[in-house]
């Protein structure tokens, strides 16, 4: 099985070739610059692998929440690319993959990923890693104030995520007794997209080009600007 | 010459397939929904020709200015498209290919483009369209209000373009004289991208696709939001 992952919803650009359970990354932190960078992130690992795009299996993106250009540039990029080469695209919540990412790190199981949403807001989203060692969502992910976080209180949480930057204090009281600490200064990475997508395309959750769509969860800003 | 274009920037999502000069077209007027149509349009016309996407020596797209989704929609599927189908790209001015539109359906050949850019402004530029029947850059692209337009006034000129529906009494007043009329209900099209960009292809002017870029002409939205 042979996927390349992309991720440009945050302030990481990173691309990543997962082959058969191995996983190759580049992986770079920049404000701006993602459409001139990821392409060749991409090139880079598949000559690396010998590989052409024709000859993966699927392809996968990071299709938001988060930074409405950087989702942006993920999906134009994923469908031309899965149109090119006629492969299926596998979307993979990008709130997901950073509590993928903070288990992989830290080995925290439950965690709440939360991004800065600007506007007073964030997205956020909980979930929980199982036995397959994959984030599988426990909180539906969702917009909104700090105020407005609910979660469970008879069980306890990891924050991970800018939005525990931005809205620390909100946050911390908010889940007081529930919260076991966070991490903010921690980004997506394609290498964990690649992991849950590489479940996913074996689930067969895979789609056709035309339909691998972003989600802003916000409605607004789904109308073209 | 086989060349494949699309336009996504405003009002119109279109693409267009250019084969030695024949043009077949698909184009639709819609607010929202770009992303879901432009790979169904090209699909749809490389089929009827029985071609791939890798049969083509190039494939173009409408660079800006216009909206700013639009514009990455665009920009993102053409870089991923030709990335996967390692074919050179050409990105073409939106303003200009309006131009072109303008000489093809009304002939007048001294045409001033202006496309709302909100916030009180327009983006707008002058085109001569000389003896290869192809619109020629007389005025640079700009971003600014309607009393910063300045035109040569030694010339009388055709307005195209939604800036006329939105700035008319403002551009009327600033042309006195040097108007010979306008249109505000005319659309960038993937025909007349396709047009620009096989002369421009010709030329030598084709890049590699992590150099295929969109051009907003309003510094600040080029950083990431």
């Amino acid at each position: 099985m042979k996927l390349i992952a992309i991720e440009t919803a945050a302030e990481a650009c990173s691309a990543a070739l997962y082959l058969s359970g191995d996983i190759s990354i580049r992986y770079k932190i920049l404000p701006r610059g993602h459409s001139e960078l990821i392409l060749e992130m991409v090139d880079d690992l598949l000559r690396e692998a010998n590989l052409t795009p024709a000859s993966l299996d699927a392809v996968a993106f990071g299709r938001g929440p988060g930074s409405f250009t950087g989702v942006r540039i993920a999906t134009g990029v994923i469908q031309g690319i899965a149109f090119a080469a006629d492969l299926p695209v596998v979307g993979v919540s990008t709130l997901a993959a950073l509590a993928q990412r903070a288990y992989r790190e830290k080995g925290e199981r439950k965690l709440l990923t939360a991004f800065d949403a600007r506007m007073g807001e964030l997205y956020w989203a909980g979930y929980r890693v199982g036995e397959k060692e994959l984030a599988v969502p426990a909180i539906p992910e969702q917009v909104g104030s700090p105020q407005q976080v609910e979660i469970p209180h008879d069980d306890e949480w990891y924050g991970v995520g800018s939005g525990w930057g931005a809205y620390s204090e909100q946050l911390e009281q908010r889940l007081r007794g529930t919260l076991l600490g966070f991490k903010a200064e921690i980004y997506c990475s394609a290498r964990d997209i690649a992991s849950l997508a590489a479940a996913d395309y074996q689930a067969g959750l895979a789609v056709a080009p035309e339909h691998a769509l972003p989600v802003y969860l916000r409605n607004q800003v789904a109308n073209k600007l």
